[in-house]
């Protein structure tokens, strides 16, 4: 459907699988991420790229970019043009995966949504799931937290920018993007013009001061992508900024890259309800390890950081860069064992788990109430 | 897609073209009803149960019933069954024709929402449209008068029919009900769920003073039917009442009714913003004559009344039972010339037209609020 980028084909043959209701990998690493950014058309975060966000603005880039864990990107130099100049932007990201907070707890209701859910289960979660994202600590000034059905009954705009989008994108394009078959939901067809709305909430004043046009920069994991490229294709014939966007690489259930998370198996993933003993036994138990057999084979021929899910999780959440890339190298070459590795893992998903229940429990239905209520958020641009 | 309704392949050979986008004939007498209802696989509104529904009411049926402008139904005996109860039911109607108002300017908007119009164009309508149909004389205490843009901005359970709806139809079905093609939008495929949803208004109680599951009926133009059809086909599955329909004939255009009314053509249609004298010349110079060419042909050989547009006009809104049928034999037979029946239509128009622009004229914004506000209506169930 686009000029810019390729059509996909979302399954075929030996490739991976990825689309927003599929991930699939045959091989034990996990999909094949510079296949998938070929088939995708997006690009490569480079070496020179990180180098200019940190020039731009003037600290470290942020440790997920530096560990590659976001991968991708779609016209993220357009932003940093505009953070240059001084000129505003936006960041929309969803259930899923986000930049600035944590994987593990923002996965589950991800997965959950997948479920075939009644309108009102979903509502519940959708307080619940806010509950986690303002416990992660996000700013009540400069955040806006949104329930589709919920934001639809607030803000006529936002209902106008899913028309908008529905009214440009021919079923024939939404299933070059999506691969829908004539079997689909009229719902299911319908749903990336509600996703793809909030990418124009630039477009109108009430939220940023009464300012206009101001582009938006999401992030996301990468299976999330034909969303937005869809939209990305809306914009410019609806007179609209393209949204930028930051493709992050999907957490890896504890069983490994080949496994699900799910809901429904206790020991596929780490809650954010667990207990302290609990993250201990599931890590000890359950964490797919790269490592050797005996200490004795570790000891001689060292582990695979690519397939251990306890290196991977380290990568996501690990506070300190250099120790991290000590941590590789020890693994690696055998002077670690997986043992040790995983008490290094507990320990630091145990106190991060702590800090969000800890702040959760003090988020009350008033402090939801606020930061789900559409208004001016305070920046000064 | 349905078990009691035959599916319907909207266009082929010599047939009528009838669906919500299109009604076309290439026949001078209009559309084959009877061929039509078979069809679409709906019942024909017999002399038995127009004798039914007056020992039910108590009263005469409504004119446009004995006339034949309502002309078919879908579980009609069930709304019957209830009324005889003291049970209650609800009417929704659209844009399009309705049983309690005139056709001549519900047509107008109906024709207008066809065209490729802005969102902010389509609101501004809905307004306007709003003020012609309080025109007519609506209750505003029996009444809720929605537009789908501000409605689902003002009733999340509004926007949660309309996705519980769309959740349980799929592309193939919409496709087989309403000729869907690839190439259109993705907004456009799933309309047929907003248009259905409420259908379902019975199921939420805030507007019926805390009753629920109250049945809905339908009047509406024929041509609305296959939206109506996917609606009865989803209610079982999702636990709620089939709104049961009444079905009216289509309201020709001045040129017959092979023509089309166009807001963008003056001479195709008498609107409500006519003065008297334009109403008299468009009678006289458009509104084609099933008459003969000489007033001596035609007290010769009579007029054919079903090409007759004045004739067709006078009886969606002729006042007088008795004089219409007298009228009708009298133009058949020759004893009364076109001129004669034009001025009987002329007048009663101006009269109609005019104390429509009398009541418009005093319906302020104020007053359009009041009847757009979800509320309570003040029935007695």
């Amino acid at each position: 459907m686009s000029q810019e980028d390729n059509n996909v084909e979302v399954a075929g043959g030996d490739d991976d699988i990825v689309d927003p209701w599929n991930v699939q990998s045959k091989s034990e690493t996990g999909i094949d991420y510079d296949k998938l950014i070929n088939k995708f058309g997006c690009q490569r975060i480079s070496d020179e790229l990180i180098a200019r966000i940190e020039r731009v603005i003037g600290k470290k880039a942020h440790a997920l970019l530096k560990r590659g864990v976001f991968f991708s990107h779609r016209d993220l130099e357009f932003i940093l043009d505009r953070k240059e100049k001084g000129q505003p932007f936006y960041l929309y990201t969803g259930r899923g995966p986000s930049s600035e907070s944590m994987h593990l707890g923002h996965l589950i209701p991800f997965i959950f949504t997948k479920n075939d859910l009644t309108i009102e289960k979903s509502m519940e979660l959708a307080k619940e799931n806010a509950k986690d994202i303002i416990a992660c600590g996000f700013d009540i000034n400069k955040t806006f937290i949104f329930s589709n059905f919920r934001y639809i009954g607030q803000s006529p705009e936002f209902y106008q920018n899913i028309q908008l989008v529905a009214k440009n994108v021919t079923f024939n394009q939404a299933k070059g993007c999506f691969g829908f078959k004539e079997g689909d939901s009229i719902g299911k067809i319908h749903f990336p013009s509600i996703e793809a709305a909030p990418s124009f909430s630039g477009s109108f004043p009430f939220i940023f001061n009464g300012k206009k046009d101001i582009p938006c920069l999401i992030p996301c994991a990468i299976d999330q992508d034909p969303f937005f490229r869809m939209t990305r294709d809306v914009a410019p014939r609806v007179g609209l900024h393209k949204p930028a966007l930051i493709h992050s690489v999907f957490f890896p259930a504890l069983q490994g890259a080949q496994s699900k998370m799910s809901a429904s198996d206790e020991t596929s993933a780490i809650f954010l309800t667990d207990t302290q003993e609990q993250i201990k036994d599931k890590i000890n138990k359950y964490a797919f390890s790269g490592g050797r057999a005996t200490a004795m084979e570790q000891r001689e021929f060292g582990a695979n950081c690519e397939i251990d899910v306890s290196y991977q999780y380290l990568k996501f959440f690990y506070h300190d860069e250099e120790k991290l890339e000590v941590m590789r190298q020890d693994y690696t070459s055998g002077k670690m064992l997986t043992g040790e590795l995983k008490a290094v893992l507990i320990k630091e998903l145990q106190e991060m788990v702590a800090d969000i229940q800890k702040r959760r429990a003090v988020v009350d239905d008033a402090l939801v109430e606020q930061f789900m209520t559409p208004r001016p958020l305070q920046y000064s641009f």
